[in-house]
């Protein structure tokens, strides 16, 4: 079955919201076998609305729109959707009785304008909004569905997993989609691409991959589809023991994982602690480690010493080091992270010093500049970067070089790792 | 002028990626008097693309298009666009260059899919990409404009900022269209809405105000239409003026300024220095404040004490302090802040203690409790918050909160201030 997706609402075009409804609904849609085909975002205009559905039933089976639905003037969608089908508003007793009930349970007085959301096209199945006032309603003619729902999420999700999906999967015979993402740092994406040319080159027809970068981090998506799902996860299953070998170092995880939460449970496993001293990243490594729940199981803090006084003062870092080197320097950074592992007691500690730009570059230490360091019971690493000119990028994409070295070494050290 | 926007990807038609291009482009399009009539998202295949700007022109002016510029295989944006123009890729010599620099600088080889890169369609002008190896492009055709960038965020963006809006805005005449943003923090929509409820009834029907609420940030957006360029600003100034009297402690600054570059000039100013000292924060205050280009000049440094170990041992806290009062509590929020002050040596220090969530919480100290505590020449205050469930947004609207108290503080002692 393929879909499309329409969003109804002037908010979405001057961009005041994000459309997070349609990427929820498009990824709900893919689990249970349904393509998305487009999706679109249009105007409170029947015209336009009209005129989307009839573009969307050219190439697609259902239509799902969303919004439009309250009740005040500039939300048309039922009278749009009663002209479409050639049908006439209706008031729909049970739909009023809730309605009635919605607002006496919240204390509140109902208006004509709420009544009149009890309204809908005759040639419509009603189905109930249990979080709200506007019901979802349910078309079909020539073999072609077309499902509105109102655009407050929490109301569209619900009717979505409760009603629709439930509906729409009994409907399907056949099609599944597979995906299956493996998430990779440290390789550039046209980098990754010759190092797994051939292996790409062979896929079979029914698995499509696909190149997702994001700064620092690209992700590959494998999709299958077909009709058997056991054979789908196998042939899936096999094409990532073809990739894996390709490029082992580089694969931190699979699907919806970060760095910080793969770092994290290899920490949380190793029962192990980690503590970062951070100049050019000012923070923010300490900050990804700490977005996630639970994290205080495994990092003890951070020093973040941005002025060289406090590298002197607080870590105890010979000032003569940063005259001779620099603060931006293999022997800094070494510093920083021994000194820090020892101060904070900790069994890693990551130290990254750099210039994250935009000023403060020299011709031998131009913007993007970068030294980490990752202090452990078996010594010191440090490793040089060059990145871009972006001061955010920098930061960002040199705090996950910092957590896919820390990756690497758990990795590779499992035992001595653990404190 | 009227546009479409086009976004092309699989990763927006199975729900991996929110379309937040779309939303941002949109409101810059808005900001210079482009009304955008539809948004629309398709998946990397050549009929659809070309057919999605066949419908787009039926009715826009300009079509924008993110996306399918990359290296790899999947990526087929320029090929289907030199077809659509009766136009043959060839080699751009300019480009080509700036691709090698771009991999030379980072010290990154070359290869030949990259290379290609620099192919475009004869017929367009390209948009060198300062953040990346591929050119927006620029095309043009009976009175008819369209444009193609990449669709990594920051690429789009500064395409789009530094070359792309200009041009566009130069080519309207006719309507001017001013905005003027107003950025409050501390306040909630509703509360703002009923404050200012009878300044908004007022308001003259030229001129259109939006709420555009963020975690811990509503902005303000004044919009005035008419022919007078000088007669728009005066109207919106005067209505600024107004406005300001109403609402004085909650806004902290216009349009593109932040809390933190507002803040850190406020220091800069005061040639006054700041830390920061976070538990709950786990080092994102320090990030706000670094993230800022020239933020060294201020920032001296920060300690994350995420454990109570951290708290007692690097900024010495009495344990007994801790042991009565708890980690979250006014007594060690003040302790953490003035330690922090003496030890880094600065004149403010900025303290965090809460909890983010989602673990934690207990009956009397529910999550989203956060107190925050800043030390000055004056003395120290600390002030108790109750912010949601939300991990990551606790985490950021602590910062906020943290950042506007340093703020008003410094705008109250602008003498005393001074270090």
């Amino acid at each position: 079955m393929i879909a499309d997706i329409i969003n109804i609402g002037d908010e979405l075009l001057i961009g005041q919201v994000i459309n997070t409804n349609a990427s929820w609904m498009a990824e709900r849609l893919n689990s249970i076998g349904i393509r998305v085909r487009q999706i679109t975002a249009i105007s409170d205009s029947g015209d336009h609305i009209k005129s989307s559905i009839d573009e969307a039933f050219r190439f697609s089976d259902l239509v799902i729109l969303t919004g439009g639905l309250g009740p005040t003037k500039d939300d048309i969608t039922k009278h749009v959707l009663a002209e479409y089908y050639n049908s006439k508003l209706v008031m729909h007793e049970p739909t009023l009785q809730h309605v009635e009930h919605f607002f006496n349970m919240r204390g509140r007085t109902i208006t004509e304008l709420n009544r009149r959301q009890a309204e809908i096209p005759e040639c419509c199945e009603p189905l109930t909004n249990l979080n709200g006032t506007a019901p979802g309603m349910w078309f079909e003619k020539n073999d072609k569905i077309l499902v509105s729902v109102p655009g407050v999420p929490f109301e569209m999700k619900a009717l979505m997993e409760d009603q629709i999906l439930p509906r729409l999967a009994a409907r399907i015979n056949g099609d599944v989609i597979l995906h299956k993402t493996v998430l990779t740092q440290g390789v550039g994406e046209s980098f990754l691409a010759d190092l797994i040319a051939e292996w790409e080159d062979a896929l079979p027809a029914n698995i499509r991959l696909a190149y997702l970068p994001q700064p620092g981090i690209v992700r590959l998506r494998l999709t299958a589809t077909g009709n058997n799902r056991g054979y789908l996860e196998q042939a899936i299953s096999q094409q990532l023991d073809s990739l894996m070998k390709l490029i082992p170092g580089y694969v931190f995880g699979f699907d919806g994982e970060t760095l910080e939460s793969v770092a994290g449970e290899l920490l949380r496993n190793a029962v192990a602690t980690i503590c970062t001293v951070e100049s050019c990243t000012g923070g923010y490594l300490a900050h990804m480690i700490t977005r996630v729940p639970g994290s205080s199981d495994y990092f003890k803090g951070s020093v973040v010493a941005y002025s060289n006084e406090l590298k002197t003062n607080l870590l105890g870092i010979d000032h003569g080091l940063i005259e001779k080197h620099g603060a931006v320097s293999r022997e800094v950074v070494a510093a920083m992270a021994s000194s820090a592992r020892n101060l904070l007691n900790c069994t890693y500690a990551l130290a990254t010093s750099g210039i994250a730009g935009p000023a403060g570059g020299s011709p031998e230490k131009p913007v993007g500049t970068v030294w980490i360091a990752l202090a452990g019971p078996n010594g010191v690493e440090a490793k040089h970067f060059l990145f871009g000119n972006n001061r955010e990028r920098n930061i960002h994409i040199t705090a996950l070089a910092a957590l896919n070295m820390l990756r690497l070494v758990i990795k590779g050290n499992p035992v001595s790792a653990a404190k």
